[in-house]
């Protein structure tokens, strides 16, 4: 993670604490951008959706280019009903109304994205956002996306943040090679199992992007990011992940330039999720080889991750690998484990259907450090598939059986 | 649970420690039949099938009437490779040997059933068995249905046991109505999530059951009990049930009387699996109503109670719905939010499509007893199923981070 990167060109963010959260940390951010966006997102699969979700969806389907994305913590306003859908509405009118005022281009409130996170089933605190949206708008400023990273922190233990550069092809008389940029911020840190969709992420770039570009750019990043990591196997209801695309640096990179770096930074921000995951204590890379597609790869991954006593074996630093073997066996695959080969670390313990003659000590001292990599070869084709997880830690347990207390 | 129920007529029983368990606990029994039984069996649909499943599977197919079923706990003989299957050959003989020896009918070697529940990855000690199964056959005994209990737990805190009568008609001539015997027993505690298939458990009747109503029986019974039982999600690689009828009664109840006690046996078992699920504090019934079809009610059911969030949330006693709501989400099922209604016990917190105004005191007050019923109405149909779990403690992570050591 790199310490508050720089929002791109024509970007500015700001994170304070409205007072949703009882504890008074900050819980709102505000990202705006000075001119219209393309913008393309991502949704959860739940069937269960928070109502931010459905609002941004319609947002999402007329096209709209947005300006600004407004989130909350503290209050995930799902399962709330009409009353959750009319607050979204009302969270992006103050939010326009506050950006407008005095502004050269004013925000219609279609161009707001609304997010929120935190408890289900309580209605958000509109009075704290009839205060807080005006405060947040008047913090704006180029360096807040760190701030912004923090407000939308619930049990996270850190803000996840990411940046890069795209270096765009010019010759001399355009000055040579120029940059734009890209830079994101996403929270944790349960209910994570994130399905063709995630947990909440803004990605923000100065790129010129066209709306066709984007939206197959972030099926192709999601796809091999945030769809490969897994806390705890709970697909969230308010998973949404935005990319914004304001044009601003003057720059347009390739098509696939583009998928590139979108990936990269989906990935970086992925991935500090699961180091932060609830209680987590270890960073597990499931790497799955020889498999007849990579959906096979993936599935037989994800069924991994998701094992509790996988979960708890790792958080022991016990080298229990037949737990592996046995959730690789129910994940629905037409998986033969006379074909499966194991690996912890350097330590081979399992080869073609048996054990090998590896020695516990050496399979004990994989377990040990802070980052696993554990690879499953299926011995079935060439296909794989890296998926991202973490332990399921006593702290975990903590954690979620108190959470709303 | 009933204490040392009586093993029906013409059964024999004995629990030993063979010294397979480290810790010098029982770790070996065996069950005989004084003539041959029918018999069904389900096994674990996990694509990882340790040895004494393949084994057994082969006797099943071939229509052998069993005699006697060996089980040992401390070992699971899975992913062992050839030699796995070699050692539940010897088994079988080591077992036919010891019962044959002075006995009026000899016990051919595929008329033993084989078991094992234990550590993934490690080959039986075969010299423990050599002794052990021998030392077994001369410690069986009319009452030692509670001693076989014993010796097949593995991280279960108590042996699980159930039995009943079933009564056939009969008229004056042949006494009235007379009496036919079931007992069964079983073990949990951990990688419990069956499918079309469980765990550890063995059932036996004194009745007369054809092949063909023992079958059917078996199928319908598993299908309402231990398919609905969660502790982790994890389905195992020795999941096996196994019926024997041996007909010593004389008596030959309906096919339908049968199925019905059965299937009441197998939920008895099933829900002291669950009471005992590793580090459980609460055994929780998930009753789905309203679903348009029994198989959508039991897969919202099952989704729910895998959740590590719901699971953890009861520990914590913290009426947190909406995760239970989330999860129904994913299921995968197509239930909609605004035609779900929930309660925890007598507490209804949300009616179709959002939260009811109930108050925080009598739903924390629900989440207190050992024994929680939620219910969750999809207001689709007129289908039901029910799902019993329990919670996730940090005990269930003690107990999985070191289960090996």
């Amino acid at each position: 993670m790199i310490s508050n990167p720089s929002l791109p060109k024509g970007f500015r963010a700001a994170g304070i604490a409205a007072g949703i959260k009882k504890n008074g940390k900050p819980d709102l951010a505000l990202i705006v951008s000075e001119t219209d966006c393309t913008a393309a997102a991502v949704f959860t699969q739940n069937k269960v959706k928070a109502a931010p979700v459905i609002y941004d969806q319609r947002l999402i389907a007329e096209g709209y280019k947005l300006r600004a994305v407004v989130i909350n913590s503290g209050c995930a306003n799902a399962c709330t009903g009409e009353r959750g859908l009319k607050d979204c509405e009302e969270m992006a009118k103050l939010t326009a109304d506050a950006l407008s005022a005095g502004a050269a281009t004013p925000v219609a409130p279609h161009q707001v994205f609304v997010m929120s996170t935190g408890v289900i089933g309580v209605p958000l605190p509109m009075d704290k956002l009839r205060t807080g949206i005006p405060a947040a708008a008047q913090a704006l400023s180029e360096d807040g996306l760190e701030a912004a990273a923090h407000a939308i922190m619930t049990t996270d233990t850190r803000p996840k943040m990411a940046a890069d550069d795209i270096t765009v092809a010019g010759d001399e008389r355009q000055g040579g090679p120029r940059i734009a940029h890209l830079a994101g911020i996403a929270k944790g840190a349960g209910m994570i199992h994130p399905n063709m969709a995630t947990l909440l992420a803004v990605v923000m770039t100065d790129a010129i992007v066209t709306p066709e570009v984007l939206k197959k750019a972030l099926a192709s990043a999601v796809r091999k990011s945030f769809n490969r990591i897994s806390v705890d196997g709970d697909t969230s209801t308010n998973d949404t992940l935005v990319v914004l695309a304001n044009g601003a640096s003057g720059l347009q990179p390739t098509p696939l330039e583009f998928e590139i770096l979108l990936t990269s930074i989906c990935t970086d921000l992925a991935k500090q999720i699961v180091r932060d995951g609830e209680g987590a204590t270890k960073f597990i890379t499931i790497e799955i080889t020889g498999a007849r597609d990579e959906r096979m790869a993936e599935n037989v991954g994800r069924t991994i991750a998701k094992s509790p006593l996988v979960k708890t074996a790792f958080y022991g630093e016990d080298a229990n690998w037949g737990r592996i073997l046995a959730a690789a066996g129910y994940s629905g695959e037409d998986v033969h484990p006379d074909k499966m080969s194991l690996w912890f670390g350097g330590v081979q313990v399992f080869a073609k259907g048996a054990p090998t003659s590896y020695s516990e000590a050496d399979a004990t001292a994989a377990m040990k450090p802070r980052e696993i990599v554990v690879r499953l070869d299926l011995g079935l084709g060439s296909a794989s598939a890296i998926v991202w997880t973490c332990d399921l830690s006593h702290d975990y347990v903590t954690i979620n059986g108190r959470y709303r207390t």
